[in-house]
């Protein structure tokens, strides 16, 4: 088994009530790439500029993290500037600056083509289909979106749902894509465009998986001290798709089981600033959450 | 055993993207005990003017609840007038005429002073005090309130937390009464206060129970088309009233079932106009959607 993501890596200045943090590592494939790694190897593909810092190639290194797919070009880093104010519930971007994102190819390594379980993180419809032809016999492919994407490039976002074995996205975006307003109606909906499987994410209100035949509904885990909300969506995917490729075989059990180990990586990451928290979660920590989070939602 | 509901009972115009109803049978002690009468025989403290429907009076004899508290007095009874959009998540008030319940005395016959499980509806803090006052022994007292009572009537809402059980209240209420704007830590927050339990409702995103050493997270069924969300707190409170009278027993497991019934009922009263749903849902109804339910939120 094995388990590839490819997305951004960044520079992210977050600013939140707790404080300001400038330059700190993040970008979709990091946040994937901690979460998920605490479950499985991590095949990680993504570029930076010639300023991505020393220390955060190391970080990324002491992890379960190939980093073979990881490019590093002539130029600049991506940067993201945010800020969240109030219950933190949305990010206002202050600034962005693509950088060496915006030529991102996708180059996969001769050696991550066999990749069985696939993250597709938040990336153009049309980079996220051109991975998709370089791998060859996926098990299992989950691809995430944006309001973005689903704006501008409608028509490669609608191929992309045919060709991927399931969907993440938020609330929003589910309402945007489908143009329903129930979100069960919207979940079924992104169902007939393609994906066996749909999350719908609905942030501190938890998510809801939409299987063959049966929809799971969780809450999220309540996190007493939200300090960061950035990657919370993608260390949700991370713990989710590490969960996944772990447990070998996908049903509906497994996904929902799934379901709760993002919801648990999700609820460390945005404890701290940027992959802070996650970075230092063992295991160990994520086992006795998940049996704390049990013991909330059983009946 | 014995249930008894203080509240108001109004004429309700509505209006909501599935069409406009006049001077439908409504208020906080209507859909209560339509929704409590399900699970165990309910006594309804009200009153109305000479104006009220002897059709609506007839509706609810027809119900299991007893009418003694019923009083009819000189004037019109009380009228609310709402307006649901979009995704109907908050009623905006066209008007508001309290008229009767404007010197609503809240009366309770002989009969119903020895009732042993109380629900003080949506009323004024100092009638809901006087209400206990006149109760001789009530085994289980919850309280609504709302942001009206929050901000006008504070100093009277926290002497009548001091002599409740549990209290129940929408996220948007539960932030504005403890000033935080952490939902785990408001809940915390409210108990000091004095109820033993704390039920947070989140509408479509479910609710909270907060219990002596417990926190149960628990989503929303999931309605596929929500006509009249009119009602759904009250009659969320009536299914958990109603079976928490009929289980005989308060401890945490039987408040987590009837977190799920009051759930069920909810989503049974949001699915037509008023009391029309409800009306017409058999005990067999919440039992066919309370298994279906908990398939979705079983892990």
């Amino acid at each position: 088994m094995s388990l590839l993501v490819v997305g951004s890596i960044a520079l992210d200045t977050v600013h939140t009530p707790y404080g300001k943090v400038q330059d700190m590592l993040g970008g979709s494939a990091i946040h994937f790439s901690f979460a998920a790694s605490l479950f499985y190897p991590v095949r990680l593909v993504g570029v930076v500029g010639r300023d991505f810092p020393y220390t955060f190639k190391e970080m990324i290194c002491k992890k379960n993290i190939d980093t073979k797919g990881l490019q590093e070009v002539e130029g600049e880093t991506f940067r993201w500037n945010g800020k969240y104010k109030g219950r933190m519930n949305e990010a206002e971007t202050i600034c962005v600056n693509l950088n060496v994102f915006a030529n991102f190819k996708a180059d996969i390594p001769e050696d991550f083509k066999d990749s069985e379980y696939v993250f597709l993180a938040n990336c153009g419809p049309s980079i996220q289909l051109s991975v998709l032809k370089k791998i060859r016999r996926p098990r299992f492919v989950l691809a995430d979106t944006m309001n973005l994407w689903i704006k501008e490039t409608r028509t490669e976002l609608l191929r992309l749902l045919k060709e991927v074995d399931g969907l993440v996205l938020n609330d929003g975006e589910a309402y945007l894509l489908t143009q329903e307003s129930n979100i069960i109606t919207a979940g079924k909906c992104i169902q007939k465009l393609g994906p066996k499987f749909v999350i719908i994410k609905k942030g501190e209100h938890g998510s809801i998986l939409f299987g063959h035949e049966n929809i799971y509904l969780l809450p999220a885990y309540p996190t007493r001290e939200v300090k960061d909300p950035t990657g919370a969506g993608d260390s949700f995917a991370g713990g989710l798709m590490g969960y996944i490729a772990s447990a070998k075989e996908i049903n509906h059990n497994n996904l929902k089981t799934a379901l709760i180990y993002g919801t648990i990586t999700a609820s460390y990451n945005i404890e701290d600033f940027g992959v802070n928290s996650i970075n230092r979660t063992t295991m160990e920590d994520i086992k006795v959450r998940f049996k704390e989070f049990e013991e909330m939602i059983r009946l």
